[in-house]
C-alpha cells in the first residue's frame, strides 16, 4: 500500500536552483507541494510571488496557492543581499517570461504556514530554500508553531568550509542571519543541509547536454534558463557545471536516506566580519563554562550525501516529464 | 658541516605544556632559545613571568632572558579568561614550588622581541604559546617589525573544527582575538597550528608511565605537574591522554617538515558569540564582492601532523636529559 506523500511548504527566492527543486518537487510523488512561500534572496521578494507563480503555471499546476513572504529581514534594519548576479536579473537566466496571470493569496506566507501546521499538525515539511525570515516570523507569531510543524528542511550554512558569500558565511543564512539563529534554536525537527553538501552535488556540462536533447518539458524549460547559472559557476568556482544546492535540499524531504546526518547545536554569528556565519556545536568536548550553545535544542546537520544517486534521480525525474 | 642553530624567542605563559615546550626547545639542538618573553592565558602574567623563570632555574639555563609581557589584551579593555582549571593554580600542577631566584629583563617583552629581530634581521623566530598581544604590540611599535622578524609561529585557532573554550574559540586566540586578527595579518610569515592539528598529538597514560621509569631530570619534573594537566583532559574530553599543544607548535620551529601546510588570508571575529573564532579563507572560491578576507596577506596553516613522530620526538628528547 502506497503511504499518503509528505505534505510540503517550499519557501523559495526563485532562482535559477528554486526552479529545479520546485519541478522536481512537483515531478516526486513521494511529496504533496501545498504551497508556495516566496523570500527575498535571489530576487526581491515581489519578483520571487513573480517566478513562484510562473513556474507553477508552467507545470500546469496553478492549484497551488502562493503566499508572498517578508520584504525586508527580521530586524528590518538590513540592507538586502540579492544575487542577481547568479541568477539573472529576472532570477530565472534572463528569459524575460510573460508575467502570470495568477495572483498570490492573501495570506501572507508566516501565516500561511502557520495556518497549514496547525490544520496539519505534525504532518507538515516546510522546505526553506532562501533566507529564513518568513519561518522566524512563523516561530514568532505562534508559540505553538514549533510543535506544530512536522519538520523544517533548512538549504543553508557552511559547516566547516568557506561560505559563497564570503569566506564566512553562505548565502541563505547571510540573508537574515537574525532569523536563521531563531530558527536552528526553536526546538523544532530541523535538518540543515549546507554547502559543505551541496556542493558535492554537481550537474555537469554533460548532464545539461542530455537534458537538452530530452523531450521532457521541464527540462527543455530548464535548459533554457540554465545558461546564466552555468556561466556564474563557471567564473566563480571554475567548474564545469553547478551546484544543484535548491534540489538537493528539496530531496531531504523525499528522500532523507540518501543523506547521512549529525546532531549538534547550531547558532548563527549575527554581526562582524564573521555575519552569517553558521557554527555547529558537535558535543565532543565538555565545556568547563557555560556557552552560548549550552541548553539549545539540537538539530540534525546533513554530513554526507550520495551525490550520483541525487543527480540520477533530479535527471531522470525533469527528463521524464 | 652543521646549520647554525634557528634563534627562537618563546612567547609563553606557563602553563603545563608550556613547560613542556621550553623544556623541548632547550632540549633541541636545531634551535637556540634567546629568550622567554611572558604573557598571561594559563596564568597572569605576573605569575608566566614566575614560571618562565623557575623553568630555566630548573634546566640551568638562567643565561636566557625572561622580559616580561602585557598584562591585559591590546584593547586593554576586555576580563581576562585564565586557564587555571587546566594547568592548577600556580600554572604548574599545584606543586607549588619555591620562588625563582632570578628576575625579568627591564625591558618589556615587545621591546625585546623588536630589538632582537632588528639585530638579526630575518634570523629569528618567535614561538608565540599564548594570546598573541606581545606581537601585536611589536608589530604596532616598529613599522620594521614585519620586515625584520623572520617567521612567527602561532599554537592558535581551531580550523573547521570547534574551540576548547566554547564552540567558536580556541583559547589562545579567545584571549586577545584584536591582537590576533593583527598578528595574522600583518604581512609577516606566519605559520597557524590550530587545535585541529594539536588533537591528533596525544601523549598517553602509557607516555607518561615511560617518562615516570625513565631517569631523565626533565621527564622526572615533568611527571610532576602533570597530573592536574591529564585530569583535566579525562573530563573534557574523556580521553586518557593530553593533547601536546604548545610543544607541538614548537616543533614546527624544530622540524617544520613533520607538518603540512596550506596558505590562505586568516581573520579573526572579534565581537560576538563567535568572538575568538579563526576564518581561513582557502582561495578557492572567486567572491564577486569585496569581503573582509580581500587583500589581506596569506599566512602558512599546519594542516596534518605526523602525530606519532612529534609524540616520539618528544619522549625521546625529554627521557634522554
Amino acid at each position: 500500500m502506497a503511504t499518503e506523500p509528505k505534505k510540503i511548504i517550499i519557501d523559495t527566492d526563485p532562482g535559477v536552483d528554486d526552479a529545479m527543486a520546485i519541478l522536481l518537487a512537483l515531478r516526486s510523488p513521494e511529496v504533496e507541494v501545498i504551497g508556495l512561500t516566496t523570500i527575498y534572496g535571489n530576487v526581491y521578494t515581489t519578483l520571487a510571488t513573480r517566478n513562484a507563480l510562473h513556474l507553477l503555471e508552467i507545470a500546469g499546476r496553478t492549484d497551488i496557492p502562493v503566499a508572498e513572504g517578508s520584504h525586508v529581514t527580521i530586524t528590518q534594519g538590513t540592507k538586502l543581499r540579492i544575487a542577481d548576479f547568479v541568477h539573472g536579473a529576472d532570477g530565472l537566466g534572463n528569459q524575460n517570461f510573460h508575467p502570470p496571470k495568477g495572483k498570490p493569496i492573501e495570506q501572507s506566507a508566516a501565516d500561511f504556514i502557520v495556518e497549514q501546521a496547525n490544520l496539519y499538525p505534525g504532518k507538515i515539511t516546510v522546505v526553506a530554500l532562501g533566507p529564513l525570515t518568513n519561518i522566524a516570523l512563523a516561530i514568532q507569531q505562534d508559540p505553538a508553531f514549533v510543535k506544530n510543524i512536522g519538520q523544517i528542511v533548512i538549504l543553508g550554512g557552511a559547516f566547516a568550509v568557506n561560505g559563497n558569500v564570503n569566506p564566512a558565511a553562505e548565502a541563505n543564512i547571510f540573508g537574515d542571519p537574525d532569523a536563521a539563529d531563531i530558527v536552528f534554536t526553536c526546538g523544532a525537527d530541523v535538518v540543515a543541509v549546507g554547502i559543505n553538501v551541496t556542493h558535492q552535488v554537481v550537474m555537469t556540462d554533460a548532464d545539461r547536454d542530455k537534458l537538452v536533447c530530452s523531450n521532457g518539458k521541464y527540462a527543455q524549460y530548464l535548459c533554457k534558463i540554465l545558461e546564466v547559472y552555468f556561466s556564474y559557476h563557471h567564473d566563480a568556482y571554475s567548474t564545469k557545471g553547478v551546484y544543484l544546492h535548491d534540489p538537493t535540499a528539496l530531496l531531504v524531504a523525499v528522500n532523507p536516506s540518501l543523506f547521512t546526518y549529525m546532531e549538534g547545536v547550531i547558532r548563527v554569528q549575527t554581526s562582524g566580519i564573521t555575519r552569517g556565519l553558521t557554527l555547529l556545536y558537535n558535543k565532543q568536548k565538555r565545556f568547563a563554562e557555560i556557552t552560548e550553545w549550552s541548553d539549545k535544542p539540537s538539530v540534525k546537520v546533513a554530513v554526507t550525501v550520495d551525490a550520483p544517486a541525487v543527480v540520477k534521480l533530479f535527471m531522470d525525474r525533469l527528463m521524464d516529464s
